[in-house]
């Protein structure tokens, strides 16, 4: 039941790209806040943003070989998604496998699990978004899959879904749906630059949104 | 049970600025160890300082609604507190409600739950003490109520109490209490001042405190 | 049962500031993955790196009285480590004490507890590495021992073994095997240079160790 | 500012007695979902039940001093609550605590950190909802306050107030507020035998409450 | 995207009963180690033990409202399983709803968040699986979807998909895969009973499995 | 460095029986408030109740080969004691080698990670104390060692100390101290048992152990 699926198509380049402008909270929202990786997955450093094809792995816990099987599989572009197949906070990728991604033309890692040399990764501007960062070693003894879907902190993600990640956390687009979620994204980025002049001149939501008839009827009270 | 109260007495402008000078340690030490919020309540961003007067919250899990209603309660120099009814990180608050709330007055949120847009937050200079960080999206469904009492990560937060905020985390000091408080944190710097100095010359704390002879007597052994 | 242990072997200061260069997943590795603290344990600041002697501090929950013993037993170079006796978020630890601590030759903290005062430690750049940042204050009554060996984090510290932390978490080196840790630690420091460049220059994990026999004799296979 | 308030109103004890027949999950809903206690709080064994007037206890981290000053304040049918100052699970009570409170009335307790001797407790059908179960010991150094208002587990309690337990966990209900809590209660309760009958029947609440327009209305759609 | 998928598939009833005898970790072995639930995922009571096909539920959170929507789709021998859109532990169920549920066919109730009536629901010996026992109550004012595809406690679950329960928690097996499934279970089952009793008279699995020369080829020392 | 110590010295049986009898929580407190594992410890089913000697193994995370090389290593009247060498909820241990561990002379077993077929260990009535009930399985990959020291739930443990364990958790008593930890326990129990009787006759422990004018002097104040 170990696999490395070779062939995974992938989303437009320029459709990842303008999904990486919109960013996590926007792009979630315009796929009906779906595709959210949990609260727990945070940036090892502030400011990297990033839309990038998945490559997925689906290893042991405290055993990293196929990180290394998964390196032979990007194509420039890509981001690793390590889901471990049971909890860990492990630290299976350092600057060394950094190195090794990047000169395959990989820009990232997603990983539900631990990350170490972040002072390094940090140095290189390689982001990584982890559950844990912790140095704690892993060993190369027990086969996983690549390319296989997998259940990465609470969001199911398939090779070549796009991986969209920034400061806010980390979002999983279908890649079938990527154009249709990049052009909602888009009409709410505009519509947000209509609204964020109409608050920052003093308008309140409550008009803008004309929500004082509806909390009325609610029964809303003010004293 | 919705409802907004709208007449709130705030404390005097000059003690809310001296209690952010002290900081939250001091301010938490000179009210006899109280009004702490929990510590898992961190700012997006390093650095922010503040003390305001609390506009509090009560609002539904993964629902927002509220906020619209509290940011028309704003005056300048208000923070919000939203406590969720039930424990959630759904990110209540973004761009578009910081820019609503900073041209109405507010100068900070304080929320038991999600926080996103952190990027932008931080380019603004909107500083949140949050649980959580994340783009979880929220409806606008469900009443809730602004300025009544809420506990909020552990603390009673009345509306018009002020909140001191810094990299230490969040404590609340009651608005009738609010002069004695500084005072008396006022004298603790100054103390502190003192003390600072002859540790930093090498004076021992068990002298300047004079401990030897108390920690003797409860048997402290030294070999 | 209250002690404080005043003789306290030290290893070399070349080693240890040897084992600071290497820094915490390296030495990790060095010594059979070992040592690490929990993953918990984290730095108020970025970019911090050293390596210490502990000087160890068992201390009741809240009650941070031992640290004022402890800061007398301190010699230049060391790093004080407090593990409560029972789970404790409280500060047990801020500015006036680090003021203390560096008077007295002590360079840093690792505290199983809250720190406060982190915006002032930052500027002194003082670095602790701690489990939460919280102002909650503590009182001095009752004791505890000094340089007794304790379990911080999870891991066994004896007084004298020396602590090596960095923005990868920490990790502790038993005094004894200090100097033979380093050995193998500069040794895999050289042997992962070598390997850098090749990963860098495009080759793959998968040849560089020979990993593709192993992984067809185990069964995985390529679709 | 440790005291202990010795004037303590009670509720009737035919309405106290029928706010422990309703239950937490009815009486949560008849005061309008407020007054949970956090969901960790769980009950040493299953099938306690009950309702009592708070004692409540505002106590320092591992310190259980203020359990024998509160237990002379107990009156027959209270019930011990007990706060932490700051986060801790020390066992704070066992069987001698639990002996000494049943003789002087009280019949439970209701404590946000942990408590031991839990086999004897079971034996002698003393009822605790605790954070923990956690045989460390505590000491007897600080003060803390009796019948002061806490926030015991995210929840304000005044001294007097019901405390309503069973296996769902613990609800707090304000005194001032208990009869008319009670009589909602009671119409919920009588209410939901009716519906009990009809889904039992296998009605559906689709059905029974009319939701089949609204979903609609809403854009539910069966495929 | 608020949809009610209609039409769904079930396994043969003979093999859900015949997964059911296996038991969760059987199960899970069996299929290569997938398919499990959190551990978090626990049994209001001890002692249930089942196989069903699963109607899945997403729900926001804090309402209820699906959760009446799906009990008209259960089949005989269904089990409800709810999946919160964001992290939520309120009491989606209690004690009507497992009434209703029954009455349409239902056999349980698995579910990423809280239930409450817990002992009403003990004596019904209707089994839930949950993330948390608490009485929050929710509303019912937003859409969800039922039957389909979720993640629920980190597992990917299908309409129709085997859920296996007990006191080891929760696993879903693919309703394609769970004939063959039960097949590779069944012969475990019997390959484990003849173990058992070699290991009952005291053979050592180091004999039954050879593991002696494997441990010493990888350098396990006796000392 | 994977090495199995085959000769371990016990405690003496009678002192073993006798700290079964005293239980946790005054064991804990007869040798100074020390050794306790972490309060997440807990028993698969209530009322089990034991002292033995610790056969302690460090285990890979998810990997259980060590196990059955520590079940050749017990004596009778032992119990195992696994901890991993990083966090780890994997379900190592379950109905089988309870059988096989039992056939040996095991009673027991303590274990900072999962534990599965919990029902049938519980018909067996093989205690165990354990951080997690999970199915998760594991492999037989990678060495650790037996009988060497190990750190578990945060408690220093070598192989021959003596174990107790109950419904409040688990606590380690150092194998040399065992028979003047017995010692203070027992004249802990009687006179836990005077007191008891004075406790139930309505006597304060404020007067029992005279109190009140310490409480005077720190400043307790009655209104």
């Amino acid at each position: 039941m170990a696999t490395v699926v070779q062939t995974v198509p992938r989303a437009d380049a320029a459709t990842i790209a303008g999904l990486a402008e919109c960013g996590v909270a926007t792009v979630h929202e315009a796929q009906g806040r779906q595709g959210l990786l949990a609260s727990y997955m945070r940036p090892i450093y502030s400011g990297a943003r990033l839309a990038a094809s998945a490559v997925t792995i689906s290893a042991p816990p405290g055993d990293n070989w196929m990180l290394h099987v998964a390196i032979e599989q990007l194509q420039a572009g890509d981001i690793l998604v390590l889901a471990p197949t049971s909890p860990c906070e492990d630290g299976y990728f350092g600057d060394l496998l950094a190195t090794s991604a990047r000169a395959r033309g990989g820009v990232g890692l997603i990983i539900d699990a631990g990350v170490r040399d972040v002072r390094d990764l940090t140095e290189m501007q390689f982001p990584v978004w982890s559950k844990a960062v912790f140095a704690q070693g892993t060993v190369k003894e027990t086969l996983g899959s690549v390319n296989v879907p997998v259940v990465c902190a609470g969001a199911l993600i398939h090779a070549g879904d796009v991986v969209v990640a920034d400061d806010d956390g980390v979002c999983v687009v279908r890649r079938e749906a990527a154009a249709s979620v990049l052009e909602a994204a888009k009409k709410r980025v505009a519509a947000e630059e209509e609204k964020r002049k109409r608050l920052a001149a003093g308008e309140l939501g409550l008009d803008i949104y004309a929500m004082r008839e509806r909390l009325a009827e609610k029964g809303l009270t003010y004293v």
